[in-house]
C-alpha cells in the first residue's frame, strides 16, 4: 500500500477544503455572525496538516485500484471530521455525533438532518450547510483532479473510478483530468442557470444560492422548517425541473456540448429515467387527486414529490406520509432505483436496475436456449460481463448492508417501517423516509450509535459500497 | 411446444390427485360428514379428464426445459383449481378466489390462511387443508416420477429440475427415478418418526396427522385457532425438533441411508443452516427473556418461532407481533433467508445466500487484484459460473416480482408493514407475516385482486420463480 501518496492526496483535500471554506467564513462576515470564528479556526486547523503534507510530491508512484479505494474512502471520512468543526465550534450542534452526521448527510447529498429547527441557525452555517452539498455531488476527488497537476499514470481513473457513481465509468475525452474539467463546467453551468431563474422568481439571493446547492448536488437541506413548501409555485416548479436535469447522466450534457444533439438524446439510461419520473407522476397524480384543491396543484406537488425522491434530493412541498399505500409505496420504488449513473442522484441508478432486468430476460431466454450465445446490450454496446458481474454483486453487497443496518438500528425500538425507510433514505442519499423519518420529522431522536451506522450508510452509498466495504476488508491491508 | 405431451402428463396429475383426495374422503366417512360427498364428487371431476387424457403416452418425444417448465407450472395451477373444489362443495369456504387460495398456500406449503377460524370445519376439510402440505413439500412431479413408466430421455431430469428448490439440482443416484424413490422414502420416513413421537406425547390421532402434515410439508396450516399455543411443552419441543430436521437438505439424509456419515456431516449448508437458528435463538432470547416466565420458556418459545419462520413453516406458540424491533427484524430477515435447498422449507434458501456472500468477497478480491482468476467454492467444489449467474438472476426476479406484488396489494391501503410482510410471506411461503397478517391475524382482510396476486406470489415462491414467469415469457410459446 502506498502510504506516502495516500498521505499526500489527503493533505491535498484538505487544503481544498480550507479554501471551500471560505465563502461560508465571507457569509458570516457580512451578515456580521460570530460563527465566523467558527469557520476561521477550522480553516486553519485544516491548512496545518494539510501544507505539512503536501509539501513535496512522494516518489513512490505506484497507485492502484486498492490505493484508489482507500484514498477515496478516507478522504471522505477526513473531510466530513474537519467539515463538522464548524458546526460544533459556533454552537449550532452540540453532540459530535450529531455534527458528523449532519456534514456527512451535506457531503454525501443526502440532506438527512438531526436539527428540529434550522431557521434559527446562522447564515453562515446554513451557507455551510448547503455547500457541502454542491461540493459533494460532482465529488471532492474529480473537484481535486482538474487542479492537480499529479505526474504518472493510474492516478486519476483509479481515483475517479472510487469517486464517480454508475456501473462503469466512460472517460468522455482521453484524458481523465480534462473529463474532471468538462464534467465541472458543465455542473457549473447548470448551477448558474438555475441560479438566475430562481432570482428571476424574486427569491432572495442567500435562499437562491442554498437552494441551488441543494438541487445541484441532489443534496436537499432546506433552511425554512417546512423545507420547500412556503415557496411559490413558479419557484417550486424551476426547483422541480432543475432537480430532474441534475439527475440526467452528464454525459448526456456532454454530448450536447459537443454538438452531438442526436447522440445525446439516443442515451438509453435517460430515457428510461424520464419515462420512471412520467408514469409516476401519472399514477400518483390520479391516486392523491381529492388532496388538493385542483388536478394541477395536484400534478404540481406529485411532480415536485417524485422529482425529489428519484433524484434523491430530498426537498418536500407537501406531507407525502399522508399519502396512501399506493403513492407512498411507488415513491418507496423510487428511493431504491435513483437517478441515472454519472449525475449527481444517488440510489441503485438507473442504469444498474435496467441491467438487471435485462439479465432477467437473458436468463428466461437462455433456460429455454441453453447453447444460445446473447449478449445483453446498452446504450447501443454489448455489456462486458465484468460490468455485469460487478452490477449483480453490487446488489447483493447493497442487500446485505441494508439488512445488516436495519437489524442494528433496531436497537433503538422504533416501528419497522421508520427503521427501514431510515436506511433506504440514508444509504440511497435522500434525505427523509417515512413514519418518524418522514419529510416532516428529523433524525435526531436516534440513539448515537444508530446515528453512526445511518453515517456509515450514507458514506457507503455515496461512494457507491465497494471503496467503503474495502476499508473493512482484511486482503486491503495485505502486503502483495 | 410438445402439448400432447403436456397434457399426458397433466392428465396423471388428475388421476394423482383423484387418488391422494381417498384418504380425506375415508376421513370423512369416518366421522360421518356431510363433507365426503364434496371429496365423492371432485374425484370424479379429477378422473373424467385423467382417465381420457391419459388412454395413450404420445409418440413425440421432444421434452426439453420449457416444456419441464411450462408442464411443471400449468400442474401445480390445474392441481390447485382442482384441489380447491372440495372447500367450496362442502361449504366451508364460499368465495372461489378464498379457496383457491387456501389451496395454492396447502400446495406451496405456505400455510396462510383466509379462514378466521378453524376449529368449526369439518374433519375431513381439515384433513385435506393439512395433506396438501404433505403433497405440495417433496413435490407432486416428484411423486409422479416414482411410479409413471415414461420411455424416453430428458423427461425425468426437466421435470425434477423444474419442480425441485435450490439453485442446482443433484441426481444422488444415477437414475432420476430412483431419486425420487428414494427422496420419498426418506420423506415417508421422517413423517412417520414424527408421527409416533407426538403419538407417544398422547396427541389425538386426528391431530398428530395433521401436524405431521404440516411440519413435514413445513406448511404451517394448523387445526387450532391458537395455531400451536395449547399443545403441551414436549409436543411444540418435537415440532421444533422436526421443523429443523424437515428444513435440512436431503442429501444429507440421503448420506446417511447410503452410511456415509462423514461425508453427510460436511455438509456446508448445513452447517450454515443449523448456525443461523442456533444464533437466532441466542440473540431473541435475550431480547424476549422478560416476556416469559422463566429462562426456558424464552427459550423454548423463541426455538419454536425461529425454527418455524427459517423452515417457512409458520406455526406459532405465541404472538410474535408483540415482541421488540430486534427480535422482529431477526424474524423477518430468516424469512428471507428459508431453509436448505433440496428441502421442504421456502425462502431465498441457505446456499444461495451464502454464494452471494462468497461472491461478494470474490468481488472484493478481484477489484484489488484485477487479474487473478479465483474460483468461487461451495461443498468442496468450485462453483460452475452458469450456477452462480442463475443465483444472481434469482436475486433480480426475486427482487422484481416482490416491488411489483407490494405495489398492487397497495390498492387496498393496508399499511406498508402489512403489505410488505404479506408479500414475504407468500413469496417465501412461509405463512403470517406482521401487522394485520401477523399470526394471529388472517388473510381473509385483502381484496380479491390482492389475494389472487398472493396467491401468485406463492406459486412463484415455491417453484422458484422460473417456471412461473417463463409462463408470461413470449419467447416460451415462439417455435423454434
Amino acid at each position: 500500500m502506498n502510504y506516502s501518496m495516500i498521505f499526500y492526496i489527503i493533505g491535498w483535500i484538505l487544503d481544498v477544503e480550507a479554501a471551500l471554506l471560505v465563502p461560508s467564513l465571507a457569509v458570516s462576515l457580512i451578515y456580521h455572525e460570530s460563527c465566523a470564528l467558527a469557520f476561521f479556526i477550522t480553516i486553519v486547523l485544516c491548512l496545518i496538516p494539510g501544507v505539512i503534507l503536501v509539501r513535496k510530491q512522494p516518489k513512490n508512484k505506484v497507485f492502484y485500484t486498492r490505493e484508489g479505494s482507500v484514498t477515496v474512502a478516507l478522504s471522505w471520512i477526513v473531510m466530513s471530521i474537519m467539515g463538522s468543526i464548524p458546526f460544533l465550534l459556533s454552537g449550532s450542534i452540540t453532540n459530535p455525533v450529531d455534527a458528523l452526521f449532519e456534514t456527512v448527510s451535506g457531503f454525501t447529498t443526502t440532506g438527512a438532518s438531526i436539527l428540529p429547527a434550522v431557521e434559527p441557525l446562522q447564515h453562515g452555517i446554513l451557507f455551510w450547510r448547503s455547500f457541502t452539498h454542491w461540493i459533494g455531488g460532482m465529488g471532492v476527488l474529480v473537484f481535486l483532479l482538474c487542479l492537480l497537476p499529479l505526474t504518472g499514470s493510474g492516478y486519476h481513473m483509479n481515483l475517479m473510478k472510487a469517486e464517480s457513481p454508475g456501473p462503469s465509468v466512460t472517460k468522455l475525452v482521453p484524458k481523465v483530468q480534462s473529463t474532471a474539467k468538462i464534467l465541472y463546467g458543465l455542473y457549473l453551468f447548470l448551477t448558474v442557470m438555475e441560479f438566475v431563474l430562481l432570482l428571476v422568481g424574486q427569491m432572495p439571493v442567500f435562499d437562491s444560492l442554498c437552494t441551488v446547492f441543494g438541487t445541484a448536488g441532489t443534496g436537499g437541506f432546506g433552511i425554512k422548517n417546512d423545507s420547500f413548501g412556503s415557496y411559490s409555485t413558479y419557484l417550486q416548479g424551476v426547483v422541480t425541473v432543475f432537480m430532474i436535469l441534475f439527475g440526467i447522466n452528464f454525459n448526456v450534457y456532454f454530448l450536447f456540448y459537443m454538438k452531438k444533439p442526436k447522440e445525446a438524446l439516443r442515451c438509453e439510461e435517460a430515457r428510461w429515467y424520464l419515462g420512471i419520473i412520467a408514469a409516476s407522476i401519472l399514477v400518483i397524480t390520479f391516486f392523491v387527486r381529492d388532496f388538493f384543491d385542483s388536478l394541477f396543484l395536484a400534478f404540481h406537488h406529485v411532480a415536485f414529490q417524485v422529482a425529489s425522491i428519484i433524484t434523491t434530493t430530498g426537498f418536500a412541498t407537501v406531507d407525502f406520509n399522508l399519502w396512501p399505500t399506493i403513492p407512498k409505496t411507488i415513491l418507496v420504488l423510487l428511493m431504491f432505483i435513483g437517478a441515472c449513473a454519472g449525475s449527481t442522484g444517488g440510489g441503485i441508478k438507473v442504469s444498474r436496475v435496467v441491467l438487471l432486468f435485462r439479465s432477467l430476460t437473458k436468463e428466461l431466454s437462455q433456460s429455454l436456449h441453453p447453447n444460445q450465445v446473447r449478449k445483453i446490450h446498452f446504450e447501443g454496446r454489448a455489456v462486458d460481463h465484468v460490468v455485469l458481474r460487478s452490477v449483480n454483486v453490487f446488489m447483493a453487497a447493497y442487500i446485505l448492508i441494508f439488512a445488516i443496518s436495519v437489524l442494528l438500528i433496531g436497537i433503538d425500538n422504533f416501528d419497522l417501517v421508520t427503521n427501514f425507510t431510515a436506511v433506504a433514505a440514508t444509504l440511497n442519499n435522500i434525505g427523509p423516509g417515512l413514519e418518524l423519518v418522514g419529510p416532516a420529522q428529523n433524525f435526531g431522536l436516534f440513539s448515537n450509535f444508530s446515528k453512526l451506522v445511518l453515517t456509515f450508510d450514507m458514506l457507503a452509498g455515496r461512494l457507491e459500497l465497494f471503496p467503503l466495504l474495502l476499508l473493512f476488508y482484511r486482503g486491503t491491508w495485505k502486503r502483495f
